[in-house]
């Protein structure tokens, strides 16, 4: 069965990413305490889908694990570094069952193990002059630049969304976020570099953009729907946090749309208050109208359809990888994403 | 006289350089508004000795202007990513005599917009394969990782010195820290890519580290010293703005050891004050000290030390350059550090 697969490959590409990790993160502590701080979030564990596909997409080319494995490290500490600044950015109280960065050092420290965990996330991208040579490996950096770019833009867009108290948004302007914000650095770009690694440069990575897309669109709002119901234990996160921070998520842009006046009215000010303030009776109140409009469900059926839709592509964007695990575990993600808790 | 060839050749390479980010931030703009923000520091002016830096010695190894501008011009950009993140993890109030930017758009934006101008000072360094080839923009790329290292783990040292309210430390320790976190990236970082880029390649850039450091060192001692002496109206910082953030100054540091023990006493507690808390008449207090005790000469001495072992040091650092303009502008920027107000 498919999900047993993605489990397990998770578990062993994470396991050996994991390892090229903490070794890093070990040296990196010797020369200066700031990445004993930085260590934190990418010791917390998550589920290393990044790296995994990584991987898996370098190996389905024709890499071996061990040229890919520096690249999948390097993009789950810059993952980190995201996060980091994400939660200083969005007052985020916690991250993987603990409490964020900021609110055990403060602010400063945090933005600047942020930076720390962006230089060691770019370190392994100039040692792969070596295993990859200097033209591949420049490839990679190009994509990696590409990577931040967008994601930078997706926060940009998300932080005005906030601070404009942005009530008007369809589905396609939350997409066009999901897409900046989510998809690229999440499913994009680990298919992108590890086709690259894997045909060694000749692969038009072009073709990973919709499969990618449709998948982290389907993992976002996954990600999004488990902050409504999901297992508070097992999720990490604080339930309805994503309200409690004003996060214009699927379901929110719906409920603001379908409200009735005073429902809507009731619901910008809500929004227009700041978090510190926002009670925990009106996140509790927002919460019960998405189920109220049917908000959740319609949700997860657009989860699904955009699942299907990258099940759809799957076919075009894996035309050049060769058949094997590797490539049905990643023919497989759209499936598991939506299973996930 | 030679502070008159470094006027201008700053205005000119300033301007040059000026041009090149100009356009690169109103294209920018026209795809995403956070370039808008991200664009005031770059655009609020500064002496460009970064950037001229870079071009004189890439022209003094071999360039042209044109083949340097675009890595002077990514310089001056990260060095303002720098500066966004600097102000908000020192809590500054002003920059360049503007309000900084986190008071002017709160701190998520703010570091945002770091990021935004992380992302623009990184692709002329990709764009430079094309004008330099892939082996040479990927050796730039290596030295711009590693200069970005050395700010950021400066960086955290002088964070630990503060949130530790370090009081025992040494004039070695402040040379340190300057190391780190002011020469990499004001002198070492410039002259070894633009010999780089010069010499396409082919130089050995451990040459830069001395001059280099003596030259970056005389000019933080000397800014620091316009922080308590300056002109405020050409200061474009608040003045004793470095007393207020409790920052570790060679002046500092000094009172700190000859002070009596009443006098260190009250220091300890003046630096352990929140900022916010800080008074106008503590401030005053600590300034009026390091008069009493010397501190300001002694440390304007000190910076007139290591401007002259810049001086013993630029032959070695410059064996390899072509005479001209170019190469007596480098070794007229240790006289020039002392004179600048």
């Amino acid at each position: 069965m498919s999900n047993a697969l993605v489990r397990d490959l998770l578990a062993e590409y994470g396991e050996a990413t994991l390892t090229v990790i903490r070794d890093a993160l070990e040296r990196a502590a010797r020369r200066d305490p700031v990445y004993g701080i930085a260590a934190d979030y990418p010791l917390r564990g998550g589920r290393a889908l990044r790296a995994s596909t990584c991987i898996a997409a370098a190996r389905a080319h024709g890499a071996t694990l061990d040229t890919a494995v520096a690249t999948a490290a390097s993009l789950e500490l810059l993952h980190s570094a995201f996060l980091v600044r994400d939660d200083v950015e969005d007052e985020s109280e916690e991250r993987r069952g603990r409490p964020a960065l900021h609110r055990i050092h403060g602010i400063a420290t945090a933005v600047n193990a942020g930076d720390a965990l962006t230089v060691l996330g770019l370190a392994p991208l100039l040692e792969n002059r070596t295993l990859l040579g200097t033209r591949v490996a420049f490839r990679v950096l190009e994509e990696a630049a590409l990577m931040v770019r967008e994601s930078v833009e997706g926060q940009a867009l998300e932080l005005r969304w906030r601070s404009d108290n942005a009530l008007d948004l369809s589905d396609d302007d939350y997409l066009r976020l999901v897409l900046k914000k989510t998809a690229w650095y999440t499913t994009i770009y680990p298919l992108r570099v590890g086709a690259l690694i894997g045909a060694r440069g000749k692969v038009d990575v072009a073709r990973f953009v919709r499969f990618g897309f449709f998948l982290g669109a389907a993992f976002q709002i996954q990600d999004d729907l488990l902050n409504l119901v999901g297992d508070p234990a097992r999720y990490g996160k604080e339930l309805n946090g994503d309200i409690a921070e004003g996060k214009r998520t699927l379901m929110l842009l719906h409920l603001l749309r379908v409200a009735a006046p005073a429902e809507r009215a009731r619901l910008a000010e809500v929004l227009r208050t700041p978090r510190a303030e926002r009670r925990a009776e009106a996140i509790a109140w927002v919460r019960e109208r998405m189920d109220h409009h049917g908000s959740i469900d319609r949700a997860r059926r657009h989860a699904h359809a955009l699942a299907g839709a990258a099940l759809h592509e799957a076919p075009g964007a894996f035309a050049g990888a060769r058949a094997g695990r590797d490539l049905r575990f990643l023919q497989s993600l759209p499936t598991w994403v939506l299973e996930r808790r």
